[in-house]
């Protein structure tokens, strides 16, 4: 059910084999999930794929597992099944709660609510929430 | 720009009253803005809108600031303009910083970017995400 | 803001001035939306459009007001503010009340809401509800 | 293929199973779909969810049938398999005829059409279509 | 996994007959998808589609490839999965190159982060963007 | 109409001016579009998007005005106003013919329809279809 076959170890070239053994390295496990094995086709972007990922979903100001949080709300708004299920597994990996799955899913279910219910009567934006 | 009216205090009905009365209470601030003036055509919607905003971006495992982040991630994917004009008010209110806003927008970025790399080519769902 | 000019009628070709003279009849109005106009670079297109929209808006099953009502709910979800303003106008010229406005814009925030609950979590599709 | 496990009545709590029995009764049918068990994680959501939609999708100025199929354009609009999938089979039990489900889609199909012809060339918006 | 049941040749009625027919010789094939087979409900919708379809996806001033291209761009972007499958194998079929398809994801992967990026801070439109 | 500030040249940092004046010798104009502007609150951010933006739209397999034409179909389906403005700029000067855009516009209209047709009776993706 993909319209590009995916790249095993033994298919893939040099290149991409280096980044498969970061990612290894990098998440402390041998598995490699589908998503780089169908980006592999392209080395350049599987490369800077992830090192964006490494980069942005790093330490910073906001924790890990708030951005794994907005990044399923994202997927989900966009209609992503493969993208909403790996961010789920990586979220739970990074101690998201059985609540705080409820709560993710309750506050992206009352978003996609507003969101219709300003788009249906097109709500004008109020003055005060433009940047001066 | 907008297909209905927006209720002034002037024409609301007591029970639209009482509501924008309660949201003035509950924020501290005499401002009601367009979303709840446009929603006022239908009271029964309005209270209960207002009722489970109030009840899901409350107090939980999920911080406020963390909640109205993953608000705005929802809105910008649905491409609701005043969604995201609200939400991002209401998150820099809460104490979201420019770091914070600049992160956020860069996992959104990154999930948008990702979500396509994901779909186009139909990347199948591996078995180890699925729940048991 | 725009990225075609707006065809005038001074402007448009004896084909186009043919179809926007059959727009007119039709509607009873001498008035000619801009989604017309921007189509008319392409007097193909325009024809075509124009024609299917006549057969599939017209009279059959479903009734006409309930048509304009299903377009809006389309249009709600697909993020178009023109698609909203110019079917919002066709609704209420075919005697949508404002009662029936405020249900048409619950239902789509009820179904905006629980696409997303859905989703979420990735809700399998029961059985029952698959054709045979 | 879903995020969460699905909730059977052995390992409901009693919260969750008085919903699932009013469901039961306000349908007149055992079977509880499998949204229901998905959101029964969160007691709180699942009653409020239910609730709304017996508000929402019950009696009104805009009859039960035309409701569901406003709800299936919303849901093909949005990308939500299980919503298509579920508010068909609730439209077919109301009664929506082969011919209606015909005109449906081919609705849906012209709305998912203009509203792309719109977008592209950014068409503005008629003033006339403006609520005053 | 449908609402509609898929209409078999010994199901057709002479008009879908034809155009199937039709479908098979302009394709030179004797396969049918099933995208026609589930469209073939409504044959005045089967016709119409299928004649559209000819003439835009046609000789013109865009390459045959190249309107593939754009049309499996639109679909991965409304998250269509059986129009990013049949589409893609048309493209290959039309002669889309191993790095060409990369560089169509690469393409389709940036145009989704940038339309987040942009969304997110609701970037107002360069007035040297609009159309005189 | 944003929720972050422009960063203008007298306001941008060395890093920010740096990436400023390779856009302007990339490009051979002085002019600095919003978007930049906007995401120069984020210097990696603007440095990584910019970088991967001249990558990925460069030279290649595909021609740079098609890499445009695919550019702006995902942004119509994304509901992206400012992006569509901005490729389509770009398209008319890469050389876009008037004809070329009636027909572009025409492809993403019709894949929107076929994509809605699609989804509305949730079609099964034919054997064939499918990566070996």
């Amino acid at each position: 059910m993909s319209t590009r076959v995916l790249i095993s170890d033994a298919d893939a070239s040099p290149d991409v084999l280096a980044i498969f053994n970061d990612i290894r390295e990098t998440r402390g496990s041998e598995f490699i999930n589908n998503f780089w094995r169908a980006l592999a086709h392209d080395p350049i972007q599987l490369k800077a794929t992830w090192g964006e990922l490494k980069q942005i979903m790093g330490p910073g100001e906001i924790d890990p597992l708030t951005k794994e949080m907005i990044y399923i709300a994202v997927s989900v708004a966009n209609g992503c099944p493969y993208c909403i299920h790996s961010h789920t597994a990586a979220a739970k990996a990074k101690g998201m709660s059985e609540t705080q799955h409820s709560e993710l899913i309750s506050i992206i279910g009352m978003a996609g609510k507003t969101n219709h219910l300003v788009t249906a009567p097109q709500v004008p934006v109020d003055d005060v929430f433009k940047a001066k």
